[in-house]
């Protein structure tokens, strides 16, 4: 597969702001264009190689000192020719340079036009394009090496893998069709073909299982910080966040649409529910009313119960009703004012702390992360991250189930086929393996950021 | 002159945020470091050229599929072995990655640390180094040629050229002083010597006028918009600076301290002074007084006076006392509801508009700019933009004219040497052509951005 654009584009691939910016040119006019506003010829300049030279506009006005780094065609990043800028980091040089290359025929490029182009010049498949994006996005030490872990293409090569095996079957299974006359012929025992499938079926359903970790790690894990009023939450918020707030703050992409009151835990992040309130006035529970607490626990993954004294037998049987299918952590508050009641924590998780005094609050946190049951994330670990992945694992252990059913009813091979055909399909359009709707494509990229 | 370092520094050179950062490694182990932490080999790799490969961690953690870029010593910006590393644009990876070389023996580059190695290993004169900070910071046309023409060594060629006269002319006053006694040698005529002395001056005191224009271009020019309430001053303001508000505020660096409301025409860029306060209200001068008026008119050195009637003539005259030595503009509002008298004009400038209906604001500007009186930049002006080139240029006006003075009285030669030696110093001080002083040094170098 071999796409050939015949639009050369280019656009700033750096922030603005820095000692340096960087203008990414892609296309089959990349070098002409760059070599036309070069002081020096890099026509024949061999791949690969930096030339230092003066950015020169068609007045003769040397626009900067820049270095120049070329890529040839197919062995670049989007697999055509493509030339980097390395000018000074003003945003009026990066605009000047920018203009003179598309008054000399590029024009500005798409988010995600160059991986986009990478994709279709099968220099990576779509699930690899995807995660130039959240790798891009990706804020800590999980999130990074999902992302890092689907670039090298190890979810890539699951999906091989299941396709591979699905192929097999359909033969297995075609090979029946075919020969279903010839009594003499032996064909697989549709039992063994029942277990090929199941195998494979449990595969994609791990895949698709491991997406609610995903979206933990991509999205951070809601964490709702509840309790009387003076119990001490905002303290204990503010003492959680910390120098957090100012490191996670910036952090912006695709992963989250607000900034939130965040902390980075072993390279996880929590995510504090509905916080600004709280942290604004530490009555907001009692001033907008009970409702509020309730909602942050419906949307919190873990909560943290904060107290200062021994709660009622009703209050603990109420809260731990409403944090089924939650973690609930117990945080006995104020310890040096009170010590805890030996008796006081029936919930799986407790601790006594001081937010105020700072005493216990590493221990809190290594509970909070111990609670979110997060396994640790190695080189060959794939997680699906991506709601488009994971709907397509879906539509693929849907089709496997039918194909079992029908394995175990006696269906006939040629309705399996057409089956199993789909759940192909299906893998396919994860990697892009088979025509990816424009749509599909355009609803990926505009997620890109510009000049990438 | 070369200046070795055994310290290796890093730093991100771009702003983060975009689709890729560069981080920046120099020093005399930039590339074994680089090496170590990279999936190839680049320590035999030819400089000037790029290779793709995975930075990787002590534990085999791959960080990121990058660019490595390499120069070799002492063919680089810094003169040394300079690496780049080109990786995805994630806070996350561009922070490992540093703190993998620092954990390698690298250590984080202060301010200015490359150019200010540029200077010490003799790439680029004292000057040219201050033009690298100008240009990153340069925002329009103006500002970036100024810049670009220091950095390309214009604003050097006229130093070295004035050093040599200077010398020669050193040179014949000692030849006077070693021949004395030898009444049968012919000396170069005092007259002879006078003349050349004021014409080295002449070219001294033109390089530092050039001052005033620089200072405008770097800071832009002050205007103030005064006149009575409701004649439409905040208005007119907001027409003025329409769109422009949001292209020039998120420009930063060294040239301002504080966003303005500016506006850029022909490449010129206009601060209204005190505007902030004049947008709330319209009312504002009245509120505060008109203390205020006079303060903005202090500041400014173009003055819009709006009036939607006739001024009486005690006002017009008032007016005009006030800016003298400034450009009084002044701007009859509201011609859409009273057309100005014939004579409503004293000012050197005057236009009628309407703010509120978009008539006549380009004139306007295109008056402003003209008042403004800023010459016409070509690649070969040399503008002095750095309070510390004035006033080493002021310094050896002043030497030069005691040399004048000396040449006119008959002073001893050898004093008159020395007064050169002191005005060569001067020079030689803007350029770094002698031993600047660390405190010099750490000065100029601090107001950089680190990464360049």
């Amino acid at each position: 597969m071999r796409y050939i654009s015949d639009e050369t584009i280019v656009a700033l691939s750096t922030a603005t702001g820095g000692a340096i910016s960087v203008i990414r040119m892609t296309g089959p006019k990349a070098i002409s264009i760059a070599d036309t506003c070069f002081s020096k010829s890099i026509i024949d300049k061999e791949a690969n190689t930096t030339t230092l030279g003066n950015i020169v506009d068609e007045e003769g006005r040397v626009i900067d000192n820049v270095v120049v780094a070329l890529w040839k065609a197919p062995h670049s990043y989007t697999g055509e020719d493509v030339v980097e800028i390395s000018c000074h980091g003003s945003k009026y040089i990066a605009n000047e340079i920018l203009n003179l290359f598309i008054r000399k025929g590029a024009r500005m490029a798409e988010p995600g036009e160059y991986t986009k182009r990478a994709f279709l010049n099968g220099k990576m498949d779509l699930s690899q394009a995807e995660a130039v994006a959240d790798l891009i996005a990706s804020s800590n030490r999980a999130s990074h090496q999902i992302a890092i872990n689907q670039l090298r293409g190890h979810f890539s090569s699951h999906l091989q893998q299941l396709r591979s095996q699905l192929l097999k079957l359909t033969s297995l299974l075609e090979l029946e069709l075919d020969f279903s006359d010839h009594e003499e012929l032996e064909f697989a025992d549709r039992k063994e073909l029942l277990s090929l499938a199941e195998e494979i079926d449990r595969h994609i359903s791990r895949l698709s299982a491991s997406f609610e970790t995903g979206q933990a790690i991509k999205r951070g894990i809601p964490v709702a910080i509840v309790g009387k009023t003076n119990v001490g939450k905002s303290t204990l918020l503010n003492r959680l966040i910390k120098d957090e707030r100012a490191i996670v703050s910036d952090i912006h992409g695709t992963t989250r649409d607000t900034i939130e009151d965040c902390i980075d835990i072993n390279g996880i992040t929590f995510r504090f529910i509905d916080t600004a309130g709280i942290r604004q006035s530490t009555d907001t529970i009692e001033q907008i009313g009970i409702e509020r607490t309730f909602q942050a626990i419906e949307k919190a993954k873990i909560i943290l119960w904060v107290i200062d004294s021994m709660p009622t037998k009703d209050e603990r049987e109420d809260m731990e009703k409403r944090c089924q299918d939650r973690t609930l952590i117990t945080v006995w508050n104020k310890i040096d004012l009170e010590e805890p009641r030996q008796d006081y924590n029936t919930s799986q998780y407790a601790i006594s702390i001081s937010a105020k005094n700072d005493i216990n609050i590493n221990a809190l946190e290594d509970i909070i992360y111990k609670s979110a049951n997060i396994p640790e994330l190695t080189e060959n670990d794939v997680i699906v991250t991506s709601a488009r992945h994971y709907n397509s694992l879906q539509y693929a252990h849907n089709g496997l189930q039918n194909v079992c059913d029908g394995l175990n009813t006696n269906l006939s091979g040629d309705l399996l086929a057409e089956d199993l055909r789909s759940v192909i399909n299906s893998l396919s359009e994860i990697t892009g393996n088979q025509i990816t709707p424009q749509e599909t494509l355009n609803n990926i990229f505009s997620h890109f950021c510009v000049g990438k």
